[in-house]
This record gives structure tokens, C-alpha cells and sequence, in this order.
């Protein structure tokens, strides 16, 4: 998908939300359980109830890797699903992959080709022939992580240089001479809003991937206030928030009413 | 397994050889496409061709995700096969995984639980809780990028800190805090020969994981005497350099004379 495609529907649908598909078979709803796939069966029941109000879906790749070759289905599945009902939605493989050159072709080959996502999180550690492999694709994405919504970013991302320049600018300075805006955007986590405004100096014109809005402690008006640009610019993760609303058979229900509050939230301040 | 068993079997064979199993459709000899299941049989001769000389096995997971669940199946049955015929070998999910905590965790359910790996390769980008979840394994093993074997280590893991410190170095530093090295290993590329020795430095007691030497350019004869130990303390890697050697009938024969010729190589110098 191209940036004009992604800001259309943000138009269209007055939203920048992201649904985060990190889905746990300990915690989705008994009655699924009976299923012949229940992973999916709830990933295709939360995107009916949410397609509304959200712009983009992201499954977590690593809660379908924790159960192998039948994980591996149901993300197919899913993906394959989110394609053909509803090839309007920006999806995002959350892989947080990255590996010599060689390797991270094997990666992009991975979730480009034999499943078709629109992008992938990238991991920035090993440098610029680890993310341009995921680059040589069409209208595919890379989200590079920048500053992460955990405690464990302040370990090496806020590591200034000689500069004083925190690692995480070094990176969103440096992988802006490997891609445009077109095909690069990064992750910002929303617990870290002393950052948000100098991040977005950093990177004028690119797309952000903001998780921890919700759970993890992250204000939505801060983001919404702070971390935009004329073309919105973010897209705001929901996952805790909107897929485990309910335990029960109006788990699908509840996420869409969470979801369209989100929407509301985001219309008011947005548009 | 315990870093015990681990030196045990570097002195029993003479050798700290890892086989990297990047395994490629493409590359692999003609005759076993029309195996079941190639890949795995590509797997299975080498290992049974290689293992008297090697100590240590790399599937890189890139290779095989790229295959969707054909590839999840032949990486299966190659982890299950390591651990029931050779037991004794340590073996290595090259991943590069790491998220934020809950994350990680599922990553480590994938390769720890739903897999039977030894150990797992980790990203250091997150931080403590990307790394920690890792490490609630007993005898199963992070092995934390420090400093890669690639081009692209140049971009980052150089950056300079106001105490002159290199970026890997603040890694290798600050990940001693949260693990020992009876379950924390590094990376370390062997083609970073002026680096050798100054991480040696910046972590006495590590064992590091060493890609890089042959295809890559690293030199054999600089790590065995400059990234050592008392305890050995390097697995060094080989993949095309040893699986790739023939595209024939006699891959597995050719396989098995680069690795002997590699651990000679390795008895000469280290034992």
C-alpha cells in the first residue's frame, strides 16, 4: 500500500488506530476453544467488529511463533483474511526482524511474499544492509524501531554520543538516508512523551508506529498533540484496550465499542 | 544444556565448530527435491556427515520462515532430530529475536518450549526486559548481538558514547548485569579483527558466538587466538563454507571433509 492510499482512509474513516492482534490462546473467550481454529476464529471475529474505526491491524508475530506450525497457520489465515475483506487496511507484521543482508532478504521473502503484509518492524542494531533488503519491494514498508515503549529503552536508546545525540536520533537520522517517508516509518513508544515532540523534529515528514498507548501508561492526547503532522502521521496501537474487552460471547462487541470510542477520541482531537 | 557440558564436548572433539544451517531450496543438491520433506533431508545428512566434528548447530529461522509452514515443519523435525540422535551438541536458534517483556516471553515459548533449542539469538536494541524473559530457562542460553560480522555494524554499534565507549562495549557491559555467563553468550563477528581482543577484554568469562570467518572474509587463526579463553570460550561459525560445498550426490561427503578440515585447523591452534 502507498502513503496516499494509508492517508486516504485515515480520512475517510477520521482515524490514525491501529488494532494490535497479540492473540493468546490463555486469553481469548472459552466458548472459541471449540473451534478448529481458534486463534483465527477470534482474529476474524475481532476485524469484522473493528474494521469500522480502525486503519491498520498488526499481529504479533511472536504470539503465533509460540505455537508452531498451527501458530503459523492461523497467522496465514489472518493475513490472508485482512486482504480479501478488507484490502483497505494498512497491515503490519510485528516481527522486529533484522540480520546480515542474506538473512533479512529470507525475512522480507517471509512476510512480502509467502504471506502478504504491507510492512514489518525492523530492528536497526546491525545497520543499514540488515533493513534494505525489506526496502527492494514495492509499496511494502519498513517500521524501524526508534524509541520503544518499554522501561528497557532507556538501557541503549537514550545512549548519547560525542554529539549528544541520543541513539535513538542517530538511527532516524541515519535510516533517512536508506529510505524516503514513502517506505520508512518508525516506532515511537507513547509512555516516552518528553520525546515525542523531538522525534518529530527529527523526522519531519515520516509516518510513526506508536504503541503503549492504554496498558502500558501512554497518553493518547499527547500523541495526538504532539507527535502529528499535516498528513496525521501516526498510526496509534491498541491491543489490551480492544481485543480483551470481554472474556465472554460479546468479546467482538466490546472490542468495537472500545474501538470506536478511540475513534471518537481520535476524531476530536484530529479532525 | 550447562556450560559444563558444553566444554566437555569442545575437548572431547578437538573442535568449537558450529555448522550454520541456512538452508536453501535453491541451493540444495537437485536430487532431494523430490524427498518428502528436502530441506529436512538436506539437514539430516549434514548433521550426520558433520557431527563427529562439530560441537554446535545454527539453523538460521530466516530460511525457514521463509518457506511458511512447510519450512516451521522441516525446522521441527531438524531440532527434533538434533536433540534425539545427537544429544550431546549444543544448538542455536539463529533469530535475533526481541520485544518488549510479554513479548520476548512468547519468543522464548517458541524456542524454548514449543522447540527444544539450547539457546536463542537475541537483539539488544529493547533493552533489560526485551533479554530477561530469555532467561527464565533453565540451562537455555541468550546469545546477545554485540558486535556483528556485517557492513552494516558500522552504523551503530561503533557510535561513541561521552565515555568513549563503543556502543558494543556499553552492550557487552550492561547485559553482564542481568545474566551470567553460564547462560549469556555474545556475538561477535570475526570479521571485526582490530575488535577481538577488546571484547575479549570487556567480558573475561563469555563464551562468544563467531560468524564471519570464511564467505565473510574473518580469519580462523585471529579469533582462536585473539576472542579465547581459558575455557575455549568462542563456538565458531561456518555455513557456506561447509554445506554448500558441493551441489551433488557427494554434498554430504564434501560437507564433512570442510568440517574436519576446519577443526584440524582448530586442534592445531587450540589444543
Amino acid at each position: 500500500m502507498n502513503r496516499q492510499a494509508l492517508i486516504a482512509q485515515i480520512e475517510k474513516k477520521k482515524s490514525v488506530l491501529c488494532v494490535g492482534l497479540d492473540t493468546d490462546i490463555n486469553k481469548i473467550p472459552e466458548h472459541l476453544l471449540s473451534e478448529s481454529d481458534p486463534i483465527f476464529a477470534f482474529n476474524k471475529a475481532i476485524i469484522d467488529a473493528t474494521a469500522d474505526f480502525a486503519v491498520a491491524y498488526k499481529p504479533n508475530i511472536a504470539f503465533y511463533e509460540s505455537m508452531g506450525v498451527k501458530g503459523w497457520e492461523s497467522l496465514g489465515k489472518t493475513i490472508d483474511y485482512l486482504n480479501e475483506s478488507y484490502p483497505e487496511v494498512f497491515t503490519i507484521a510485528d516481527a522486529k526482524r533484522g540480520d546480515i543482508g542474506n538473512t533479512s532478504k529470507m525475512y522480507a521473502e517471509a512476510f512480502f511474499n509467502a504471506m502478504a503484509f504491507d510492512s514489518v518492524t525492523v530492528a536497526p542494531y546491525m545497520g543499514v544492509d540488515s533493513v534494505s533488503p525489506f526496502l527492494a519491494f514495492e509499496d511494502k514498508w519498513v517500521i524501524l524501531l526508534a524509541l520503544t515503549s518499554n522501561q528497557g529503552a532507556f538501557d541503549f536508546q537514550l545512549t548519547e554520543n560525542t554529539d549528544g545525540e541520543a541513539l535513538f536520533e542517530t538511527v532516524v537520522k541515519k535510516a533517512q538516508e536508506w529510505a524516503t517517508p514513502e517506505q520508512l516509518m518508525f516506532v515511537l513508544g507513547a509512555t516516552k512523551t518528553e520525546f515525542l515532540e523531538r522525534v518529530r523534529k527529527a523526522a519531519p515528514d515520516s509516518f510513526f508506529l506508536v504503541p503503549g498507548v492504554g496498558a502500558q501508561g501512554g497518553s493518547l492526547e499527547d500523541v495526538l498533540t504532539k507527535a502529528t503532522n499535516k498528513d496525521y502521521g501516526v498510526l496509534v496501537n491498541s491491543t489490551r484496550g480492544i481485543i480483551y474487552q470481554s472474556k465472554d460471547r460479546d468479546f467482538a462487541e466490546a472490542a468495537r465499542g472500545a474501538a470506536l470510542k478511540l475513534q471518537q477520541e481520535m476524531q476530536r482531537i484530529l479532525f
